[in-house]
């Protein structure tokens, strides 16, 4: 949520010099949500690796990696160069490895980087071993685990899972363990079947990692996670480390399935009021779906957010209204469930506050990120930067 | 189309260097799109000003714009400000005018750029000369017409349009005439339909037109445009400009409106194959939203595309096959229609190209565009840069 109505003096006129739309971070929730996610995690006994594809901010990973070797997961080979240009050592690329991206996985490794990629099939795993005996080097690999039946991996009681391990333990390549998804909790709406999928995902992982070992091979990584799971694990026993990235702005999809509330959201695009339709008792608004995304990723939960609720310049969500309709540089807001706005309320020129559906794809369409802290009498604001490409 | 297979020895291996996904654009398609909407316009007697919202990069602008005084549309002041800082002069802010970007639009005036803005209520009027007002410039204003229920706009026949263009007139801004959009053109899925739509948005400008000299007052810009629109005009008296921005690069969308074929298509993602899934049949592909864009504009339309349609490395379309579904950085292809893929056909590490659905939205997604020359014996390579943000 914004909160603006707690900025500073120096910060309103900081706030108020950045033309819309913009993201807003509102820093102590950004902090909060990193740490009680750390203090969970940690307090199961487990690792986390964050995953930093949300917010792919070099400036951001200072709050997100308490050290430079601290684990961090990446969705990009592009993410993982920046962060090693920073230092930071202990890296998964958690997206199936294709051999065209080896060269720069090899060259990070080079620098003493501890990247490892990440496959789910024999074809893979021989590619693997065939570039690591051609460019002398030793790529460590996880072999992707499905648990839920989601999108990829290979189900953990799988004789196949044994075959890829021992290709990678025997060739050129090396083998650091098993990572699992837990793709299918998106459509846990009860609190218990998010705990049950939670579970599962703990089960399948080391299922793989016991079976492995069984088969006479190391598997030093059990590696579990998603956002909606990591908030509902009771025990991690097996488990050395849990992955996450929307929790660190959290969004409305996790509050649709209660694994957050509005108030932990912690990034909104900040628009200005450019127009009215009376007749169709329309706002609208210069936030399209470059400053929003097209995300609409409560379309299919129960309360349906169009793409994003609308809160006023202070942070107080208005009921009732959401933004129903994106186009490149212009969002409709409508009053949904048959109520009306005022539209003298929101003269043009006034700033409203998006809640973005997906914090990940909200983000991706901005390269700065504008961080306000609220706490404290002389709160900062910096500038983060997103880390674009592949 | 991406039309790999004409490439010389020489691009094959800039092509082969360029780690995926990125946009591939195939320069003798797009500026063959942009001339046959030139001539097309031109031969009807009106200005071509294309929208650069689409393409957003000033080494396009150079084919997109004949000269530095060409017209020019823009949907952001940050694309206003990169074209000015060329020399383009001729510029309309075709999205309405909050009083917080006025500062920017006087700027550029000051410095010899004709930068008018789009406003469509009484309100924002007073703004404008209010801020003229204050700042002793005379920025110009074209007023928005409504001519289909679309989105915002005046309706031609209303009393507040003749209201409207008196404040301008009498104030400290100043009035260059009228603009409108028939944003309901993409509903339109039979010629006549489209011709209709291209006559009711000629029609509703010059009644605008008319009614605002009929009050005494100038109006020198009758501003229309769509790309569905653009292609179906049969008569443009009265009208002096034509606005459109999709045609440049065309899309799925485009070709299920009928207004452009898959070969007219100049801009495709290059993904590589990342993964199977045996049981499923799916393809996995190392192009999400973050390259494709989450757009589902051929939903609504009589053959949905999914999220793209799949091109072979040599540009041919695989029939039956879409992307189904795309997360962040994953895409699932599938063969539709009951089809089966025979996955060995498509292993890990080989490329193919997705054809977009919404060129405008897949673009925005890339800060370069990778752009391939396939005419002559020596075709060129160049990468183009994307201006981004607001």
């Amino acid at each position: 949520m914004p909160s603006t109505q707690i900025l500073s003096t120096t910060q309103q006129s900081q706030y108020q010099a950045i033309d819309t739309p913009f993201l807003y971070v509102n820093k102590p929730v950004f902090i909060n949500n990193l740490s009680q996610l750390r203090q969970k995690i940690e307090g199961l006994g487990a690792n986390l690796r964050p995953h930093f594809k949300t917010l792919r901010s070099l400036e951001a990973a200072e709050f997100l990696l308490p050290t430079k070797n601290s684990p961090v997961t990446v969705s990009t080979v592009k993410e993982a160069e920046a962060l090693a240009s920073k230092g930071y050592t202990d890296i998964i690329y958690a997206v199936g490895i294709a051999d065209g991206k080896l060269p720069r996985i090899a060259k990070m490794l080079d620098q003493g980087i501890n990247a490892r990629v990440l496959l789910d099939s024999v074809e893979q795993a021989h590619q693997l071993n065939h570039f690591c005996g051609s460019y002398d080097c030793q790529i460590p690999a996880l072999i992707e685990i499905d648990c839920d039946g989601h999108r990829g991996g290979i189900p953990p009681e799988a004789d196949k899972l044994i075959e890829i391990a021992q290709i990678l333990t025997s060739g050129a390549a090396s083998f650091h363990g098993v990572l699992t998804h837990a793709g299918e909790s998106y459509q846990c709406f009860e609190k218990q079947q998010l705990i049950d999928a939670a579970q599962n995902e703990v089960a399948a992982a080391v299922q793989a990692a016991e079976r492995i070992r069984a088969a006479g091979m190391q598997c030093d990584i059990v590696s579990i996670g998603s956002t909606p799971t990591a908030q509902s694990y009771q025990n991690l026993d097996g488990i050395t480390e849990v992955r996450a990235g929307v929790y660190t702005f959290f969004d409305l999809v996790m509050a649709g399935l209660n694994v957050c509330q509005l108030t932990d959201i912690a990034a909104t695009v900040v628009t200005s009021v450019i127009g009215h339709n009376p007749d169709k008792n329309w706002i609208f608004i210069d936030a399209g779906w470059m400053a929003l995304s097209g995300d609409r990723g409560t379309a299919e939960q129960p309360k349906d957010c169009g793409y994003g609720l609308v809160c006023d310049d202070s942070g107080h969500v208005l009921s009732g209204l959401q933004v129903i309709t994106v186009n490149q540089e212009h969002g409709i807001i409508e009053a949904v469930d048959g109520g009306v706005i005022d539209l003298a309320q929101f003269p043009v020129g006034s700033r409203l506050h998006i809640l973005p559906n997906h914090a990940c794809a909200t983000a991706s369409m901005h390269a700065q990120y504008h961080v306000f802290d609220t706490d404290g009498d002389n709160g900062g604001y910096e500038i983060w930067n997103r880390v674009q490409g592949w």
